[in-house]
């Protein structure tokens, strides 16, 4: 078998083998398959596509790279949930020990943000002493100790798929459902869950802009999951507007404080319950995530989580040094409030990274005080924006410029929680 | 600009501007685009395609990532010719000295042969001494000598389209009409010819299989020729069966040597005529190209070229070792002698290289007793197989399998001339 025999087949619009998948899989992992020849077969499954077979073919391969984790010398079943990625979704950080707290295990392999959307590791890393990067003899300590470890995973899960992300990124294949869907679920499965609860966003903000895409993304990752043995389930929300009222590191890590103290803003709240619900039905684990948010329970496992990996859940965190406000320019209802914008404002004033190898400020980011249908005065403050360097307001506020409107009446938007997609 | 921007405009079936043509190209020849964002924009292109303003601008920008040559020195017009290659297509051998008896200079730059087709250089280096690499100065001597001149192109014309054509190469993205004459084009254009005589071959054993889709690429590559001032006609002429009766290095100069001593396989003999008028009509020469055969002034061109390079018109060819013969099957009529059988047969024979660093054996090849139409008996001989080791017999006998056919009657075959295409 030969490289340009499995280009050529995609490319001519055959469906690929599994014995060719599962060789260019492998070959490009040795190295055997150049850069140049696995992006111009990643030009041409964007471009022709992929079938069900064949993703789950791909995706499989991907797994077979490296090594799959197993959990089961523990003695409760385990469930994780995978955002899609959005602005101010810090869903991870209260979820994981509220369903730790409710009897599962969350072993939760998690990533950095790029771009407009913040990453979990990110976010975590602003408290002080805290540690992304665990064996898995001390994920599993911190499993026991805590039911809940969100950390970074390792070179060892899916190295064709940390070479291929890496590839996509340069080279426009990105954004392909087939290779979305396979990335994301060979890391899954690899990480040995044995449920797991899918948050697809849809909007501005999100990856996928429309519910269409974004049902059909939903729809090809419970299929690979459910093939693969994983009790698989996905959610469509909303990502028209920002999660909660926190874009960035630290203030996010407040926020979901707030939330396992039993506060915090509504939609946070809402999701995190029903996200915690659907991880403990597909567990087989029957409890009430409200009540042990309210009891106190989930803050608890926080606490021990944070604690097991080194952090100090009761440090300060960081703040940014400057702030600027921006007030609502006139009085009636606040009809747009763009999640774009408003990741791409945070990511503007540090909170993110445009390299992959860049740090990101801590403190950076912004708060919203109002939400979409909210009533507004003119001059009251909309949001207030957070930097360590004043000169990067200029371009966070060119970024908020078209991102939010006042009008006389409330408009539309998405339901927070549009869909749910089960296996067929 | 970047390549990611670039190769998503084409992905998304958007047309590329001008500017974005020439960063990538240039950006590429410097090496700033890498080799992974140049096949995955290739892949786009080749599934998505380019409009014939896009091909220019391509085009255009390859030769501007190298030097032009310029023959407005010399005191005629200049005219060369490119095949886009086939099984015993050795007609630039004849027709270029007989171009140049017949008054007009002919600079060509040629390549060697990668596959089942055969290449110039390697055909012309069987003969002793002779050079194929020529400073510009060189060239232009030769020309002044001989009046034509085949040589290697050297390094500093249209690099970009030698780094992207061995990118193509090891990826899938080869067949692409836009992308295929744009790479031929650019090279004619650079060369610097006032005129250029395309022949693209249709058939088995040429690049491309049908009419239809060797006249799309006769079209694109007459237009972008006329585009950049070249006065340019194509051929489509045909490639089912092999060109004249010699497949091989040293045997196709000897059958070469033939037409100019006015004789030669009478295909030869009409396509080497035709395509000497089309160059001198589009050189705006008057001249007869067959008596420039039967009076010896050709061959005298010949013998001048050849010695000018270094070559001995007069030293013995080498000759293959071994030989076998294969006979007819059955009496009737030949009704079929596949050109890419006989090109593969040759390859395997040693005629070709696998790979561009590999030597090619200069007196393997096949000797053709009869051509598709011709009566045959049983038992008499089909064609002669010429090797330096035996044990590459079995393999080109098994390429010949299904190679040819004798029948009761005569079938159709593609005309010898086929069609030809001007600037509309």
């Amino acid at each position: 078998m030969d490289a340009i025999e499995v280009i050529r087949a995609k490319r001519d619009r055959g469906g690929l083998t599994t014995a060719q998948i599962d060789w260019v899989i492998d070959a490009y992992t040795r190295g055997d398959v150049a850069d140049e020849q696995m992006s111009a077969l990643a030009m041409a499954i964007l471009l022709n596509g992929m079938d069900r077979r064949e993703i789950a073919d791909w995706t499989q391969a991907m797994i077979r790279s490296g090594e799959r984790m197993d959990w089961s010398v523990l003695d409760r079943p385990t469930a994780d949930k995978h955002s899609t990625g959005g602005v101010g979704d810090k869903i991870t950080l209260p979820l994981a020990p509220l369903v730790a707290a409710c009897g599962a295990y969350v072993p939760q392999l998690s990533g950095r943000g790029l771009g407009h959307t913040g990453g979990t590791l990110d976010k975590l890393e602003s408290i002080p002493g805290w540690r992304a990067s665990l064996s898995n003899d001390e994920m599993l300590d911190v499993l026991r100790t805590a039911g809940a470890v969100v950390c970074a995973a390792g070179s060892g899960l899916a190295p064709a798929d940390k070479k291929l992300y890496a590839l996509r990124d340069v080279t426009g294949t990105v954004e392909s459902i087939p290779l979305i869907a396979s990335s994301i679920m060979s890391k899954k499965i690899a990480e040995g869950t044995g449920s797991l609860v899918l948050d697809v966003k849809v909007g501005s903000g999100a990856f996928m802009k429309t519910t269409s895409t974004a049902r059909e993304l939903a729809e090809t990752m419970v299929a690979l999951g459910t093939d693969a043995g994983v009790r698989t389930v996905a959610l469509l929300t909303a990502m028209d507007r920002p999660l909660g009222r926190a874009v960035g590191n630290a203030l996010e890590v407040e926020e979901s404080v707030e939330v396992l103290a039993g506060g915090g803003p509504s939609d946070v709240v809402e999701l995190t319950v029903r996200l915690a619900q659907e991880m403990l039905e597909a567990a087989g684990v029957s409890a009430d995530p409200a009540k042990a948010l309210r009891d106190g329970s989930a803050m608890d496992a926080w606490r021990r989580m944070i604690t097991a990996q080194g952090g100090d859940p009761d440090a300060l965190l960081p703040r940014a040094a400057e702030s600027l406000t921006v007030e609502v320019p006139s009085s009636g209802v606040l009809t747009r409030l763009d999640a774009y914008a408003v990741g791409l404002a945070a990511w503007r004033l540090g909170a993110g990274r445009a390299r992959k190898e860049d740090p990101v400020s801590f403190g950076a980011g912004v708060t919203l005080h109002a939400k979409p249908g909210d009533l507004v005065r003119a001059g009251q403050p909309l949001m207030t924006l957070h930097t360590d360097e004043t000169s990067r307001f200029d371009r966070a506020l060119e970024a908020l410029e078209d991102g939010y409107a006042v009008g006389e009446a409330s408009e539309d938007h998405l339901p927070l929680i549009i869909d749910r997609v089960t296996a067929e």
